[in-house]
This record gives structure tokens, sequence and C-alpha cells, in this order.
């Protein structure tokens, strides 16, 4: 596995460990817990943390939607993205491995959903499918905007990874109750494949609609940047 | 529709379906939910990760007290102002409508106040109508004084955008209780129009209250900067 | 009164408002309140807003012990600290007055500690005199550590806000339960001559408390940076 | 006593007075407590404000792991290595001196378990001795990955006590409930030896834990870095 797999194996493992973890360990803890606030918290902080990290390795990309998101904005190589999603599943699904050793390891613990995204029965507020599909579209459309206009050579250098690890925070405020926000098919696929039955049947939606909305949000950059958007991507 | 206007159509876009959108689908999520504590990071936020990604193309004001403030303190154009409130605005309903397909996506929603602003009995501390004004004016005020300080030429560059965000921020943890907190006539029409009735009655004091304050900002700024004040500003 | 005395003016009055107009206004409100992590992070966002806006005019001290404590240091003319004084207190009176005219617009309104600091009875957790003593002092010393520090030449350039304006929400999220922390006789007097009674018979201790910590810091200060603490101070 | 080691005594000092006295004095405050968001926020806060005020001094370690974890991946000379360890677990002890003195003062004052880690019977979660081990070697590996990172020549120069900061809070949001979250010796014995008993018999597993995960976190950093790990580390 190259350097660029290796990086995006170990990001996307920390999202799904940091963001799911937070989720499944503290966020109802009694009295105490951190809620649907630290939860947002810390799915933002695995990406800006990991943005510092490896964003000069691979780019930190961590979600396929992401990925597919720069190729339809011109700033990235559709040659990388198969391995590229691969490395984020895989990275993705042990961190689902880990964080099930972690979460089991108390007196009475039950997996329930493990952090799965959902609609209808599924959703944490009890949002229907369509939505689910319009929140999830949207949101990443968005998050794609600010990937790639933080990224941009016009923008301020060096900030990026706390524009788009916040923008993650941001859209978590917005959505856990609809869909517990996914707008990332590997860190939804990481933790449904432990959470299993209706979850894993619920994953479709999971996959289509943040890439759908990733490819908007690469195409609304292309406009906003006008023919700057032809210029080549910054490494970071 | 140029790119500037554009940017500042999404922008805004972003700003009340982000701020907005926290309040109504999450603020009040039981036992877990963010609270105005997470509504204050939603909406700073929005305007956080928006500064770095359009702020190289508009300025990123997506407010029209902040263009008109701007326009006092001598840092931006007149003649491009009206363009830019049309777009502000047009981006706040488009943002208020699709909060409102999201939103009303599950079984028993009820539109309530759609996070809209107001005073007296919509206050939702009950506060009145003097409080309300003062508070609104002095809040922008010092929003202006913040955005035009940060973005001026003797700033560190390239942190504008977290300190203006994080101001919006600051503002919505002392106002929300006041008046849902406006600072902000766009935002504060954009849902105003769906809660309806009583709340559009009272949408004027979030144009007048917002747009006195900005430009009170405005010359607050150039007594502070003195000759300084009188330099271009920087593109972002 | 000069740009650099305004400045103070204008930045301890948001200091005041933003922070302690946070706390009465929000972080108790029923069932969504902001809590004593909401007021941490209003007081921590004044500094870190007005650090961008006015660093570049005044320096941005906002608070007699720090304009006291960088004397202490070196970095800053002993004969300009009375006006800088003097300004801030009258800043934070100046907010004392606006907040209390915004809290009171509501029915059934009452003045309570209305964010005083206190020890003893008057302490949020009940803490004794020699606790809030040493809190206070401790809190300071480490506040102008940081101060000092992160504007040395040595660290990274325009940074400093960020860690300073957080350093303050730290002290807080500590040290809210002992003093409803001060570290900040402007702070303290600007809302205690609204209190009045017994808060006022206790200003003493947050005059004190937080020069002496204040002073202390800046002597560790020059300690940690050895011969580069005799270099002049940079402007932010 | 040099300044790097008195740099690392004070650092560690504020390290477990900011993070363990949020826990002890705020976290449960009745009503308006910090809860566990607040504590992650503290701990982060500690690090982010010490990294730039002693940076430049000492390199800001604050941990007996990091340092070791850091001569693993050959950024820090092992001969170094000791004289760091003992000011940081001094400094850990003194700010927990500071701290029961403080937490003391108040009228029924109980020491409990004075934010000390445990696992078994002592964990919040009631998480076993494996879960509790996996946990503290998997985020402390990964605190490591980011510290290297981050400093790393390619990644943007002066945002890496953000990056590392923040990864310390992220850290807590996920572990607390299952150790209390040290990935840190010197935190733990800071406190330990105040709460006493079987703290100081769990306290072993603070030690081998963290130090095992953070010198696989810098063999991870060599394998991300490839040959640019070979590179001299930068200062700060």
């Amino acid at each position: 596995m190259s350097r660029k797999l290796t990086a995006e194996f170990i990001g996307t493992l920390w999202l799904v460990l940091g963001g799911c973890g937070s989720a499944v360990l503290a966020a109802a803890f009694p009295q105490v817990g951190i809620g649907l606030l630290g939860v947002s918290f810390a799915f933002g902080l695995t990406v800006l943390t990991m943005a510092y990290t490896i964003g000069h390795v691979s780019g930190c990309h961590l979600n396929p939607a992401v990925t597919l998101g720069l190729v339809a904005a011109g700033k990235f190589n559709a040659s990388e993205a198969p391995g590229y999603i691969v490395a984020q599943v895989l990275g993705a699904i042990a961190a689902g491995a880990i964080l099930f050793l972690i979460a089991s390891g108390k007196p009475g613990f039950e997996i329930g959903g493990f952090a799965s995204n959902g609609f209808g029965d599924l959703s944490p507020g009890k949002y229907g499918l369509m939505a689910a599909f319009l929140c999830e579209v949207v949101m990443t459309a968005f998050f794609l905007v600010v990937i790639c206009g933080a990224t941009s050579a016009r923008a301020p250098a060096g900030f990026a990874p706390i524009a788009i690890g916040l923008c993650l925070t941001l859209i978590h405020l917005v959505s856990i109750p609809v869909t517990n926000t996914s707008v990332n098919p590997a860190r939804s696929t990481g933790v449904a494949i432990f959470a299993g039955g209706d979850y894993i049947a619920q994953l479709w939606l999971f996959w289509v609609a943040p890439i759908l909305g990733a490819v908007l949000g690469g195409v609304v950059h292309k406009v906003l940047e006008g023919d700057a958007a032809l210029a080549p991507a910054p490494a970071e």
C-alpha cells in the first residue's frame, strides 16, 4: 500500500473512531454526557487534526464523496479515486472493529445503532426518506463547496483544515437528528456492518446521496471560481 | 447573476440553513440537544467556513447590515450594495425553503417560530421592544467594529474569518434569549416569511436596528483606525 | 481621548458586555441555556475578537492586571498604564450600564449577582477567601505567562489572539465555580457597582489578587525566555 | 533547572491544573456544569495555549509519552528525555497540590477520584482492563501521529498548536467514559497520589499503555512520511 493510501486508511480510521466513538461512548453518558454538540465537535476535529497531519501526504480526503467531488471539480485525478475509496472504506471498517472492542468492554453492553446512519424508524428524529436524502445531498454539496474554496490558491494558505474541519462540525450541528449525519459513505459503512440488519439495508442512501451532493458541490465551486477554478489545486 | 452575487446568494443560503437549521432541528432534541451554545457555534461557523470559501470572491458579507456598514466605513462601494442585498435576501429565502422541506419531513411537525426573530411575546425570554432594539443595535455595531478591524491592512493576514465567525458565535451566546439574535436582516427575513403572522409584523425591527448598528460600527471603526482607515481595504 | 485609550475603552466594554452578558442573559436559560461552558467561550471570544480588531491599535489589554503584568515583564511602558487602566474601568462600567438596560427589559427582572465576582457566600460554589485568593493569583499568573509567551518574537506570528482568547476560556472552565472568575479588576468593577452591597465590599480581592498574579506571571515569563525576554515586544 | 526543564515543569503544571481542575471544580456543577465536553476543551486548551507560549523554549511536550514517542520518531534526543520526564512529573504533582488547596476550600469537600484515571470499578463507565488498555494505546498512538505530522516541515507553519491541542480535546471527547482519559503518565500521576489507594495501584497502566501507544505512533509517523521523516524536526 502506497504512503498516500496508508494515509487515507489511517485518517479515515481516525475519523470514524473519533466521531462515531464519541457518539457511542460519550454522547449520552449520564448527567455529564457530551451530547450532539460534543459529537459534532468530535467529527470536525478528526478532520481538522488529520488535515494538518496528512494533508501534505494524501490531501486528506477521508471520504469517498470528497474524493469524487474533487474529481468533479477537476481537482483530483480520477485514476487515483478507486484506490483512495478502498483505503477509506477499509480504514472505516478497522475503526468500527476497534470501537467495538472498546465499547463492548463494559458490563451490559448492547450495540444498538452503533452510531449508524438511517432514515425513517432509524433516523434519530424519525425523519423520512425524502428529508434524509435532501439533507444528505445539500450538506455534502456545501461541504465540497467549502473544501474546494478553502483550498483554492486565492484563499489564505494554511487555514483550510480549520475551515473544512469546522464545516463538518457545523454539518453535524444541523443534521444529526435527521440521519445521524453521514456525508461520508465510508463512515456509514464502517459502523453499519457492525450494527447490521436494517442499517445495512439503508446503507445505499448514504452512498448515493453524499456522492450526488459532492459532485453538485464540485460544480458549484467551478461556477463560483470562474476561470480561477482551472488553476491547479495546491498540494494542501 | 455575476460570480460575486452568486457567492453572496450561496453564502447567505449557508448562513441561514446552518444557523437556523441547527436551531430548528437540533437545539431542543431530547436529552442530547445542542442548546443555545450549539446554535451559537453553528451561526458562527457558517460565517467562518464561507469567509474562507468565498472571501476572495465577494468579500463574504452574507448580511445587508454588513454590506451597509462597510459602505459607512468607506470599505465597500455603495453602488454594489443593492445587488448584494437582493442576492443575500434571496439566498436566505432559499435556505428557509430547503429547511422547511427537511424539517417537515417527520411525523407531527409543527413550524412554530421556525427560528424567527422577535420581541415582546415573540422574544425567547420575553424581552420588550426597547431592550430588543438596543441589543440588536449594540451587537451589530460591535460586529462591524470587529469585521472592519480584523480585515484592516494592519491586522494579521488570513485570520479575519476566524475573528469574524467567532464574533457571530459570541453575539449569539449573549443575545439569543433577547431577540433570538438577528444582527442580519436577510437571516430574519428568510425564516419569518415561513413562520408568518406576527413574526412578519415584527420584521421591521430586524432591518432597522441591525442597519443602524452597522453604520454606527463603521463610524467607530474609523475613529479607532484614524488615518489608517483611509487605506484601501484588502480583498479578503 | 487618544485612539489607544478609545480602543481600550471599546474593547473592555466588549469584554464585559459579551462575557458578563452571556452569564446574565443566557447561562441559565431554561432547558437550552449555555451553562458555564458557554460563558467560558463568551469571555474568551471577547478577547480573541478584540485582539484581532484593536491589537494593532492599543495592544488590546482590556484588563488592568494585564497592563501591569506587561509592565512587570518589561513589555509595556509604565507611564502609559494609568491612562489604560482608567479607560478599561470606564469601558467596563459602560458595559455594566448597557447590560443593565437590556437585562432589565423583561418582566420580573431581578438583578441578583449580575455576574459579579465573590468569595464565601458570594462564591458560586461557596469557596472561602483563601481558595478564592489563591485561585485568582494562579490563574492570572498563567494568563500573563501565556500572553507574554504567545506574543514573543519567537512565537508564530498572528496566532497570539487565539492563544490568549482561548486561555481566558480555559481559565473560566476551571474557576467560575470558585470566584465566578475575575482575573480582571475592570470586569469585576464594571458589574459589582450595579450588583452593589456585599459585592462591592469584596471587590478589593479582585483588584489585589489578579494584579499580584499578573506581576508574578510577568516574572515567570522572564525566567522562561531568558535573554530573549529583553528583546522589544512586537506591536501585536 | 534549565529554561527547557522549567518550561516543561510550568507547562505540565498548567495541563494538570487546567484539565483536572475543570473536571474537579466545574464538570458536575449543579444545573450549569461544563460536563465532559467542557473538560475535553479544557485539556485541549492547556496544550494549545502552552504550545504557543513555550513551544519555542522546550517544544512543549508536557507528557512523558510524548517525549518518548518523539524519541521513537527520531525527532527528540534520547539523552534529554529523563530530565524532561522528571520535570513533567514534578509539574503535575505541583498542580495536584495547588488544585487540592483550591478544591478543599469549600465546606463539605470530599476528594473522591480527584480526576484520576482508572479501569474496572474506577472507570467512569466501568470499562474493564482490556478495553482501557486498548483505548489508551490507540488514543496515544494517534496523538503522536498528529503531533509528528502537524509539526513536520511540510505541514503549514504555526498551526501545529491548534491541531495538537484540539487533538487532545478530541481524545477526551471519545475516551473519558473509558479511563477518564490519560494518554499522559504525568497527568495520571499528579492527581493519583492525592486520590490515593486504588488509584495508585492502577497507575501502572497509565504509564505502560500511553508509552506503548506513543512509540507505536512514532513508528506510524515514519511510515506516513517516508524519506521526509528523516529531515530534522522544526523547533516549534
